[in-house]
């Protein structure tokens, strides 16, 4: 393993293997196997979990990692090619990039969407763009439409919580002031696919996730058994439901343009889950959600403070989920 | 131990045990004592001493830590319960606090006073709020009204500089542009009533230390043969004084109102500490302050050059006292 | 060795050692050289290379870091002697600097020029009077004048690229939309010139380095049989060079006179590096550069991505470099 950047790159049974590591050094730590190795995390986007837990997790494994974070102790960086640059990046990442990459073993970048270009948002063009910079291994911390630290942490909270493989899981868009990213409702209707489970994305008109995200999670429901479709109808889609996953996004019918966008979810408010939403779901629904999450305005107070709510699981997971793709990489 | 919030939660022994350790530290260095073991820093205000030596103190026991500093890198967190995120803030501290938690063996958290509340901020709600949420080892970096890894760095120089158990100790209020937290003032009244000392808090008038400061330093005094008393009076405080400790602090008389602040403080430049404050005192009297000092504005340059001045070794001991904290808690 | 702030306070033979060690620590790694030894880095300005090169380098020999922000997690630092801190500055470089160094083993600290005094910048003056505050073993990661960590990873890339002893080399000029400092092109010369080399610094009118800059090197270039001139004449200097390393600085003609500055640079967009400089040099002529460049605006795309480029290995160089400088203080 050389590069972590898309549980689609890893067959089913490498993310196994992987949650096997991490559930191995949860129990037996190894706080040597990475003596001497240094872990480089360029942030290019604000972050709490994966600062945190990337850090956390090294050091337990022996290593050490270094923190660079454009815009604030360091020069911002241009991405754009050819740029003329008399702006005010100072550097673009054609140097930035493989510099901190030789200082490295293992670099691991976070770089959000725009919002704006759907379609390069969807090929995750500006992260494969730096991807293709650096020839160390790398690790995808979230890019425009990936998060797949993220995801194989879920993969691991869905494990704990004995949540059958073939169970139905809802990945429902939550109310938010504005548009966020669509790397973690892309990454989680994958790997929900791909971990074999009935998945059905609810959100309202306008609100759609492109084709070529649900194809990709179809595709890996093929594979899987599982299966994947779309609703706008919460009483169809959170039926019998074994999980829902709450997650903000943009309006994808007209991506990038502000206006329509707050338009279309000022009438949207009562998308802030409850418990009411849970009335025609399994007992055990349990609820997930990424975080950070904003209280009463995408998920209510008593649901995150309810027995439903696995979100600290899910964040905690990140921890020795990182440590075991860190320990593939470099041990 | 698995706590360290304030000094009066330990016996006099204890604290003379985490002293101990202390020393010992500094001459036989443990440099595998915490191998493989995290130390989260929470910042939630500035800081310059508690961020370094809580970082290197760490790394000398073998450990490592991470910083988390919401509003540089991190989002901002909301704090009141029951709140309708639909503001600045992205996460609230029911879902951070525990998910940071749960990366380190230790949490630490520094949150200032808001400045407002008086009675809240005596009681320190706030960070006993935040501390509720942690199931973890946690430590106070310093809350509204506490500064335990202050106190127990104090506690250790005036030891260092053979400063008698029950010689007089005064507090003296000290000249500054606006209103700061009484963290410092409160916790500091408390560390020298609780090691036996003659107490006098100097301030001038509605700069009253909260009774309720006053009366756990009594409290304390009671059980180590010191005392604590409040003057106004320069000449009455100081005579005879082994240390005077300056410190800058708020209106108490209307605490929270920044024009009643300032007007009563628009007199009170002379309260800027000078070598002739010191024309009563013993001959080896002692300045500390915890620092950072605006220099000829709360101390005049001549008195921080001077020998009286320990304020470095304050600063300096902050090290190896937290470093003790640290081996109680986690080695 | 006590002190890394110059590499005019070493002999020749003192920095070939250090070459050997960090050639040597890249075949060899000693993940416990540094065991329990801490580097405290204060950044007065930004670094992405300087940032992540130190905490990686130090990480490698098994030793930790701590990295203080003035302005960003820390307040900001008082520099002038005497002040009155009613201002934004909480803190005082007497106190803060030493109580710094006394956290740590080592301690690096990055310091610009202000870009106004010019007799000032080139005497080094608020470096120096923050050296002076400290005791412990002191790490210059740029000052106003100086670059000495650069300048030993420079050495160490033209060693690695063959360029012989007494080739030509040539500090040329570059465009910029502001004036930058003169601590690079000050320590290249320098360098260049103890290596032995025949430098040249092409530079336009009113952009001459110093006379004390050129007077520092020419007395290098004395011991080591190089040479050093300078030339406003771009085929005169660049005729048979061996290597160009492309610097941005300020208008010394009237140094710190901004409008000045930017209408001499206003008509000198053409000093923009092209391949077509390079007609004339040796077949091999390497493109050097510290980073961060703006690309087409100080060098062209077509050079920084074509073979005469050695940006990147400079850059990665700063890292073998500086663990010699760590290991020769504190192993």
């Amino acid at each position: 393993m050389r590069r972590f950047l898309d549980l689609a790159d890893f067959s089913r049974e490498q993310i196994e293997e992987l949650l096997v590591i991490a559930r191995r050094l949860e129990r037996v730590p190894e706080p040597d196997a990475l003596r001497g190795k240094v872990l480089g995390l360029l942030f290019m986007n604000p972050s709490l979990r994966t600062l945190a837990s990337f850090q956390a997790g090294m050091a337990r494994l022996g290593g050490a990692s270094f923190v660079i974070t454009p815009g604030s102790g360091t020069w911002q960086l241009e991405t754009r090619l050819g740029a003329v640059m008399d702006g005010v990046a100072a550097e673009h990442i054609r140097e930035g990039l493989p510099v901190l990459a030789s200082y490295c073993d293992v670099l691991g970048i976070r770089a959000f969407a725009d919002g704006k270009d759907l379609a390069g948002e969807v090929a995750d063009t500006k992260f494969a763009a730096m991807a293709a910079l650096i020839e160390q291994p790398l690790i995808n911390m979230e890019s425009a439409i990936n998060h797949p630290c993220q995801s194989l942490a879920d993969w691991k909270t869905l494990d704990e919580f004995n949540v059958p493989q073939h169970a139905k899981f809802v990945l429902s868009w939550a109310w938010h002031p504005r548009a966020l990213p669509l790397a973690v409702p892309a990454a989680t209707v994958h790997m929900a696919a791909m971990r074999g489970m009935e998945v059905v994305v609810l959100r309202p008109e306008g609100f759609a996730l492109p084709a070529a995200v649900m194809d990709k999670a179809r595709a890996a429901a093929a594979s899987s058994g599982g299966s994947v479709r779309e609703s706008a109808d919460r009483g169809d889609a959170l039926a019998g439901a074994h999980v829902v996953y709450a997650k903000e996004w943009g309006y994808t019918a007209a991506y990038g343009d502000e206006a329509q966008d707050a338009r279309a979810r000022a009438s949207l408010r009562d998308w802030c889950l409850t418990e009411d939403w849970f009335a025609a779901a399994t007992g055990e629904c349990r609820l997930m959600h990424c975080l950070p999450v904003r209280r009463n305005v995408a998920l209510a107070d008593a649901l995150l403070d309810g027995p439903r709510a696995i979100v600290r699981r899910q964040a905690y997971n990140r921890m020795p989920a990182q440590m075991a793709v860190l320990h593939q990489l470099l041990a």
